[in-house]
């Protein structure tokens, strides 16, 4: 049997773009010879639509478009599987509303063949699937019945060929107390994975992992079909990277395309076990991450008719790198460059800046904000009898370029304006709020410093040496005051080598540490917080005494659970690839900064 | 027997403060004869803590602070039913985590003599129980069993009283499958419903319905316990009222308390069978929003330490009300009015504004902002050449205002500044980014804006008589360009009496509705759309044809669905009090806007 897999670029929210792509598939597969055309899970859809679920006439809608696609099969000889949501009339959802579920189609001769429910339903990070669907597990009790007798997959026959079907999670078993591909009727000769899958860093290759290892096990090949494109939560915009492959009964893995393309390839199922291992092993690298986030910040601004850039360019690391990428995806005449130096920008910083733009060729211009910088402190003088501090004068000169400078010219050119923002700044709030920590997007706000100058020696290396050397060598600053001078190697308060791994350990670990934690390590001593941490160095190296290293732990874990969170909750969204990214996929609450009591005690005793 | 109902309030992230203060009300409970205290559900860790619930040691912490409950009650007369979070060591959430649940405990001599754990878990709105907490029903499962064969509830016995034990949603089963009080194994004499229930309009009064209806049911009087206090999810704030009340055989209540405050009280249960039905049907008025709005942002701001308030007073209804809100939580000499002219102003409006200082006694400064808009525009004809375009420029002023000076005076003065946006507004996006739409709280963008003017009205004639008469008559306007001149009658292009029917049928409507739902009610005539709407006047009195309904339909229904999301995105937190909240509480992606196929079919029907 020859199956097409149509790994598609899904729009969420655009069911009638979805629907006309895969009718095009169809009439493709069939007039090349495929017997089944597999798509993508919730392929008329979308997956990430927020609360748009609750709107009954969206979903009567795609299942509608749903009725075209089985309509489509009708005096063909190619049978399709594809995902949709599908609601159930007369019944109730725990919210109150009609019950709905995330469905896999299997349709042929113009009528459904056959159809599956998601049995596993993932509720952690972005997803909240509970929310919003009645999962097979559910279901099974709604008829009075236990779920593990009576819970059970059936199996359909095309082509002679008997077929399971199951929805992505319902392959990423590990961590729920059944496994859907154990519950077939009869074994089936080939599991089709229908999934809706975002990147994250790391991810695919977990996939190769587990999906081969239930192949082995059940002795079944798996086909898992992904598809690509963008889809945002709001804060969160996630790429997804298709990378549709299969599975043979003995682990070895085919995959079909390169990853973020949309691509559709016939294969024959009874050619597989000719297949060598052919998936490169993904790599997990500062690349990966590189092509997500052009990808995704292309698409989405591809999706909103975004043609224009305004970019803030200090002549620091992170607004090289934002260039870089919008270099990209954006042209040179379109792609606005903007230097607004006041008396605390060195020349070194402005000539990084004005050597990019002669790399680039694209718009260049410097604005400086000192006289509007002096206007606000003669108004407060005028009014208050005060001078602004030192500390205010840096936040207004931050939100003078941001809120006064690039949002203007953004409007004017019909363009937007980006937030060049990292994590380890966002991680405690070193940023200004309506200054730095404003845009459209963020880009780059879910790397560490330490990868954002990994992915400019990437980029420089792998794609366009236009970053100038320069910058790598400068000492990270805001130059917002003299205490701020690159020239003379004074820069952030965040040490990035160090601090990059504590804060990592505090928001991208699985299981989240906390200063308690650090405090047992470092009680435990022999390295512990260096191993644990993953540091080369040793921590003692940068502080003087126990103490200093327990002042600048609690310095930043107070900033990270305070005023941090309040400049994260109004934040643009982000490109998120990391297994942890702040916005939806770290839901968050304004609270105090917690310390347990083991931790003052710890600390007691590390202190004497 | 004697039973104390601690309505406490509790503070998210605090289980040391909570349970310093549940020892305290158990001290004095047991002095003044109790034999048993109830405290509300999750009274050790509070409830909307965001992912904090994956921390660990934060569980171990609040388990160790429940220990300290139960020890208390060693040597003591008196039983405590209180709620706290609990974990399974060595079983598995289903994000591959420890199993968590939310569980309620009965404590006596020092020892746990009950526990009961939530079955019914909201995930609707801003709840995400499923997210962090395994239910009693997937544990039922868990161990095998059938959920409806097995599952049960015990029953505990406190000095001969038979105690069922149950959590918050359990008691409003309306859309479950099952309803948790009918699975008692033996009927108790009194049902103990511990909540953490937050405050939204009209929910007092439906849960009086659903528990009075089932305490006649099942003839169980059912004692509900609350809390008091605010907790968030960053984007929105939650005021919690207590509330706490007894619903006798017949269905009788009898409350304890005024709502949103904290308080014990001690009553017989062996005497309520004499209570009159002492519950007053609570107002779901305006009075009762401004109640919550006041408590949200008092509470919000001492939780946050925060006493200084920098209010941009236009002299508009937004800014007036703000200012009042604000004039009950903040002393007169730590809050700060600035008016922020420019050509634009009237006079009329600014006077609003100098007669509102002078009634509240309270600072005011006038910093015009023309100098910084007229450098702006030199900057950019310098740069490009080009002038900034009229709509450019009203969007200059709006950042003028709160990123150059409201900013810088907030830090100044140490404080912070309010955004006074409205819920009309922030559905449509009919604000400035940067500008009007900024602040560190939004205290009435869950208000529509015919609610401001009602709310305004309300607390001059209850509160304080200080909003100026004359904001009521004048149109409400942005001013920012000519075309906006109040004293010309010329404002908002939002028609507020029709637009904020149609936007909360949009957004709070339970079925939200659509603009297809929309041509249905238009196309169906004879005043559906009027009736659906709750509109007093006929909609064609407003325009002159059904192509301009439609027009303008269209118009905000892209804008709520576009550019307004990406505004949402970045905007402050507000106090919800509405049934649905922008926000974690109505969940958005920045998609397209949708119109079905049905929709344009009727467009064509009705336009000819």
């Amino acid at each position: 049997m020859k199956i097409c897999v149509a790994q598609l670029e899904i729009i969420p929210g655009e069911p009638e773009l979805n629907t006309n792509k895969i009718l095009a598939a169809i009439d493709k597969a069939e007039s090349e010879g495929a017997d089944l055309l597999v798509t993508s899970e919730m392929s008329i859809p979308g997956y990430l639509i927020g609360d748009n679920w609750e709107r009954l006439q969206f979903i009567d809608e795609c299942e509608r478009y749903g009725e075209d696609i089985i309509r489509a099969t009708r005096d063909k000889h190619i049978a399709v599987i594809f995902g949709n949501i599908a609601k159930f009339d007369n019944t109730q959802n725990e919210d109150g509303r009609v019950r709905k579920s995330n469905m896999a189609i299997l349709a042929a001769n113009g009528e459904i063949l056959g159809t599956q429910i998601k049995t596993l339903q993932p509720n952690y990070r972005e997803f909240d699937d509970n929310r919003h669907f009645y999962d097979k597990r559910k279901l099974s009790q709604s008829f009075d019945s236990d779920t593990r007798d009576t819970y059970t997959n059936s199996v359909f026959t095309v082509n002679g060929v008997k077929i399971g079907m199951l929805l992505c999670e319902d392959g990423w078993n590990a961590d729920y107390p059944l496994n859907p591909i154990e519950y077939f009727e009869t074994k089936p000769d080939l599991i089709v994975n229908i999934s809706c899958s975002p990147f994250t860093s790391g991810k695919n290759n977990k996939r190769h992992r587990i999906f081969a290892k239930n192949a082995i096990a059940q002795q079944i090949p798996i086909l898992y079909v992904n598809n690509v494109g963008v889809q945002n939560n709001g804060k969160n915009i996630f790429t997804f990277d298709g990378g549709s492959c299969i599975y043979d009964k003995q682990g070895n893995i085919r995959d079909f395309y390169e990853l973020f393309e949309e691509a559709t390839e016939i294969f024959d199922i009874d050619l597989i076990s000719l297949f060598e291992n052919t998936a490169p092993i993904l790599a997990e690298d500062i690349g990966a991450l590189y092509q997500a986030i052009e990808y995704g910040a292309r698409r989405f601004m591809e999706s909103h008719g975004i043609t224009k850039v305004v970019i803030g360019v200090s002549g620091g690391i992170d607004s090289c790198l934002v260039t870089a990428i919008m270099s990209r995806i954006v042209k040179p005449e379109n792609l606005y460059l903007i230097n607004m130096p006041s008396e605390f920008n060195s020349k070194t910083t402005i000539s990084i800046a004005e050597e990019l733009h002669k790399s680039l060729g694209c718009k260049y211009y410097s604005i400086p904000i000192g006289a509007s910088v002096e206007l606000t402190q003669t108004q407060i003088r005028d009014a208050f009898g005060e001078e602004l501090s030192e500390f205010s004068l840096q936040n207004v000169q931050a939100r003078d370029r941001s809120s006064r400078i690039l949002s203007a010219i953004a409007q004017h050119v019909g363009g937007v304006f980006t937030c060049n923002g990292n994590k380890s700044e966002l991680t405690v709030g070193y940023c200004t709020m309506l200054g730095d920590l404003s845009g459209f997007l963020a880009p780059i706000a879910d790397l560490w410093k330490t990868q954002v100058y990994e992915m400019a020696e990437y980029f420089n290396q792998n794609i366009h040496n236009i970053i100038p050397e320069e910058v790598f060598t400068i000492v990270p600053s805001a130059e917002l005051s003299a205490t701020q001078n690159v020239d003379e190697g004074k820069g952030d308060p965040i040490i990035y080598k160090y601090h990059d791994k504590l804060f990592a350990s505090w928001v991208e670990k699985w299981d989240r540490s906390t200063p308690e934690d650090f405090l047992e390590w470092l009680q435990e001593g022999n390295g512990v917080v260096e191993k644990n941490l993953g540091l080369d160095f040793e921590l003692i190296s940068l502080f003087s005494t126990k103490e200093d290293i327990i002042a600048d732990l609690e310095r930043w874990w107070n900033l990270y659970n305070g005023l941090a969170i309040a400049k994260r909750i109004q934040s643009p969204p982000l490109i998120s690839v990391s297994r942890r990214s702040f916005g939806f996929d770290l839901r968050e609450s304004q609270m105090k900064a917690h310390y347990s009591r083991r931790y003052y005690e710890l600390k007691k005793a590390i202190l004497g």
